[in-house]
């Protein structure tokens, strides 16, 4: 079996009632002149290569993916059929020197996909684009209509999510590393995207920070629907149950996914929950046992897989030392994706045993 | 002191961004022949007595909730700022024989306010009747714009929220009933509104099912602002952490109002969750255990002031036995505030010991 080089969604996301995104992209990276603002459009290049046919810019961008250069025309000549904002820009708003650019775009015949705060409508230019083309803007950010309550019913097919001990250090990457590794050992798996990126990345998904709160539960069983008894879904994880702003997302996004398997997900960097200096991040035990706690009201089975350390800060042979000893301490695999090897191997396999 | 008959909001809402309701109200009871489904008018006439002049009906109507019968041009008359939709029928909508009373209230100078699913300025006629009367169309449904997420501050003054073994057996009738009893011991009180009908009461509050969930702590810290050192704020609880439904309601909830007491409701009655057969009722332990476990995330001193069991179904001597093992077998004061009596009294005073 030829395993694609990223092996997103073998699947299609066409089993459940999620929007599905029309690609292949055209990456946008705004006038970006610092890479950690255009990582969006890193995480597509990484993740969905073969999702994406080039990248465009406005005056003044000087950042790049490594991808071919593009008009929209060539993009679209290329088979091209929307152009993505890559740009998380602080506030999430529209450039005023993007609009040219995403008005060509349309005239091209290019749809636009946008996961910035702002929404695209809003910008008088783009509408008015829109409806003279026909081309659609679409906000990822606005969850689908017609999301229903949870009802706790028990699905068929397996399900594994990764949880943190906070937002932000990794359980969106190491989601996509565990789907690759699954599909590089022939299963069939599905990403189930939770965030903008991650729903760019899969082509579909729910923005789950997005949700009603009353239909949070039901929007996580919307997403990962009935399936094959050996099909597994891999879900994005969100927020962290011990995060005083967003539990409600994760528990409701835990009990609707009702995990067979779960990842916990640190940076062991951190010491306190993001930009809330006066809450001590937990530690991996306490996110092990209240997931296992909390998760078992829909799935009794629920069991850790095994631990995900973000050890970007670290040099190689330190974080090589770190994995085996939280290994031996927890008595859990402990890997790093980004590191790969042995570990995440070890990792791969306590999560399907 | 003297304290009214019901004693809501005597530190009215105006210190928090939640938007505040026009009151008096004149009482809508639809077409209504089942006083079940306008229990939204009763709520309104047994604990929000002085905010409603009187209650008005449509043909075919035969509940009454005891006001004087008023039409339109009498209430405002006598002071009514708006007709309150009372009437909470299947599938919440507005029925094609209400339109006329409303829109003649509208005529009459008063305001709508509908806590039904549907909303009001869908309905052609009542837009149009709005925009050539000026008046408003107030759906109690639609949470406030700018809703921050949450902090995790600690706020200043005291807070309770009441908490449940399941949705829909008595938190809001129990917070209301403890507002009511610390106003009567002269105590600077607040209920704090978290459904519709909580809110039309209060005449204030936000619908915290209808947050979005990235928001839901934040509202919930909006909700209960910064108070007096002494000042109590007594918050209408949702859902519940073991209704596989709703729990992301629950703890956003939880961790925002960062209650220093909860009291548990529960009807022993109740076996499972309702309309989920497969999940059982938790125990009123371990809803104490869990609420202390998460809710110490914001306020490392909550505690269980006690319990609220919804005797309905029993019999006076059979629920003064049932209240009294209950208490002896928890250790916990426990009370129907329905019944009041010498155990609500214990409950109230271990609430504010």
């Amino acid at each position: 079996m030829t395993v694609p080089k990223v092996a997103l969604a073998p699947h299609g996301m066409t089993d459940t009632a999620a929007p599905r995104l029309p690609y292949p992209y055209l990456l946008f990276l705004g006038d970006t002149t610092e890479p950690s603002f255009a990582k969006t459009a890193f995480g597509l290049a990484d993740w969905a290569a073969d999702r994406c046919v080039g990248e465009t810019a406005a005056p003044g961008c000087t950042v790049s993916t490594g991808l071919p250069r593009l008009t929209s025309a060539e993009a679209q000549a290329a088979g091209a059929r929307a152009l993505v904002i890559g740009v998380a820009n602080q506030g999430g708003v529209i450039g005023e020197s993007w609009i040219a650019v995403l008005v060509e775009a349309m005239e091209a015949g290019l749809d636009i996909v946008s996961g910035l705060h702002a929404r695209l409508a809003d910008v008088p230019a783009l509408a008015e684009a829109a409806r003279r083309t026909g081309r659609r803007l679409i906000d990822i950010r606005t969850p689908p209509a017609g999301i229903p309550v949870g009802t706790g019913r028990k699905r068929s097919g397996k399900r594994l999510l990764t949880v943190g001990t906070d937002c932000a250090l990794g359980k969106k990457y190491t989601a996509l590393a565990l789907h690759r590794a699954f599909a590089e050992r022939g299963l069939a798996v599905d990403f189930r995207a939770t965030g903008q990126t991650g729903i760019m990345i899969a082509g579909g998904g729910i923005p789950m920070d997005a949700v009603v709160s009353d239909f949070e539960a039901g929007a996580a069983e919307m997403l990962s629907p009935d399936a094959a008894p050996d099909h597994w879904d891999v879900i994005e994880g969100q927020g962290s149950l011990f995060n005083p702003a967003y539990a409600a997302v994760s528990l409701g996004l835990l009990h609707g996914s009702q995990p067979d398997v779960f990842v916990v997900c640190h940076d062991p960097a951190r010491k306190v929950i993001l930009g809330m200096e006066s809450f001590a991040l937990p530690s991996v035990e306490e996110v092990i046992e209240l997931t296992i706690r909390l998760g078992s009201r829909t799935n009794p089975a629920i069991r850790c897989g095994g631990v995900s350390l973000n050890t970007a800060s670290l040099g190689s042979g330190e974080a090589e030392a770190l994995l085996g000893a939280e290994s031996r301490r927890l008595g859990l695999p402990v890997a790093d994706p980004i590191r790969g090897g042995t570990a995440f191997a070890a990792l791969v396999e306590a999560c399907l045993a």
